[in-house]
């Protein structure tokens, strides 16, 4: 059977199995190797995301996924007395609900290769534009989140993939390494463009590449036709396939 | 847990996981009310299929698909004396393997949604050219395949959908229907291009959605963020998810 790579993430990875999304450009690199399974819930913080924990990776799984990325913290980095403190989650209680969730998916198995993914920077003039729109002026006065609260739980997530010698992508500050990452990367200051997509996609790949999983390296599900016999077919498949 | 509709067939519907493609499109219709698996087998015929189904869908599963679509046929249709003469079934065969594949899904879950999809049209003259750019003047004297062939199959798939009582999508007849469909809808006279590719996703959700699965009214799998009362959220999630 087909191996599975899960997305666990917020909005920015439910969104991410649109056709230009990072999710589903993932899919397509894994095609015939790796299944990709978006696990992602809009508006969700780390706190919310223990609740589903044994639900997505129960204990005692006979096909725990090989590998899954763990994306939260742009909920929990909406900041106290703005119009999202709903999604808040202090810092310290972000950091351990992050190890939480690392070490139960590698409790269900130890060799499954896991991600963790900082949140993106904030561009605070179009999250302030987004809620005006969606609000109204009286109610956004000042925007919801700050690049830097993301960047201080981003600094977070990333000591809990070193304390736990996992795998990390810095999102945050990788992006902003980009000239005009304000618009090019983010549609409203949160979520990605396109070409923000891209570049979590070739983080992603490249960080699952390193721990293994290189999908050109990785063999397909069933025998490719040219290596079928076409006189005996039956040679190419396992026997309990067809009997 | 998420409901799974698997998507079973050749090329066609292996290259439907690509940006433009119609399962990319089925999946980002269905995001969090069901996976769509893409198991689609470049250059696989109805007989080759056969091998696979016993893996791709074992008897006593405990979670069998809620819906499958069914899309051999393109190779079948390929013609005996011709360059792909080795993908090349009988049709009384085909028919036969058709029948078959949608038994053992029914088997396996009388309720599962089995749509049977046939082949698409085939113009020629691009297949020529493809075949003369692949193989060369001298091998590629006629097109491995013509669209009387393909539409011998296509009958032959609609009947074993009218006598199986099982839904269909007669895509050689829709897809002719367009002005132009010999460009528009097809890369190589064969392959789907967006156009061609969005409209098999149109047809493919209007199934769906006629057999019970449509996405709008289909449950989210666990509450939207807007359903949870933030100060207790534990409420918001059944009690075995975070025991």
């Amino acid at each position: 059977m087909r191996p599975q790579i899960v997305l666990f993430g917020d909005s920015i990875t439910e969104l991410s199995i649109t056709s230009d999304g990072w999710g589903g450009a993932l899919a397509c690199t894994y095609s015939r190797k790796a299944d990709v399974l978006v696990r992602g819930y809009s508006g969700y913080n780390s706190r919310w995301a223990l609740f589903l924990l044994h639900h997505l990776f129960p204990i005692g799984s006979s096909r725990p996924p090989v590998a899954a990325t763990i994306f939260f913290g742009a909920n929990d980095a909406a900041l106290m007395g703005r119009v999202h403190e709903y999604m808040h989650v202090p810092i310290d209680e972000y950091k351990n609900n992050l190890r939480k969730i690392a070490l139960h998916l590698k409790e269900i198995s130890p060799s499954m290769l896991v991600v963790l993914i900082t949140p993106t920077p904030i561009y605070e003039e179009a999250r302030l534009e987004f809620l005006r729109t969606y609000y109204g002026e009286n109610v956004a006065k000042l925007p919801e989140r700050t690049n830097e609260s993301a960047g201080a739980y981003a600094k977070q997530c990333l000591e809990v993939a070193k304390e736990l010698c996992l795998p990390s992508i810095d999102l945050w500050s990788k992006m902003q390494e980009m000239k005009g990452w304000q618009k090019k990367l983010l549609i409203d200051g949160l979520h990605l463009t396109a070409e923000g997509s891209a570049l979590v996609y070739e983080e992603v790949v490249r960080v699952l590449g390193e721990g293994g999983l290189v999908a050109s390296e990785m063999p397909f599900d069933f025998p490719q036709y040219s290596e079928i016999d076409w006189k005996n077919p039956e040679k190419a498949f396992p026997q309990q396939s067809w009997n």
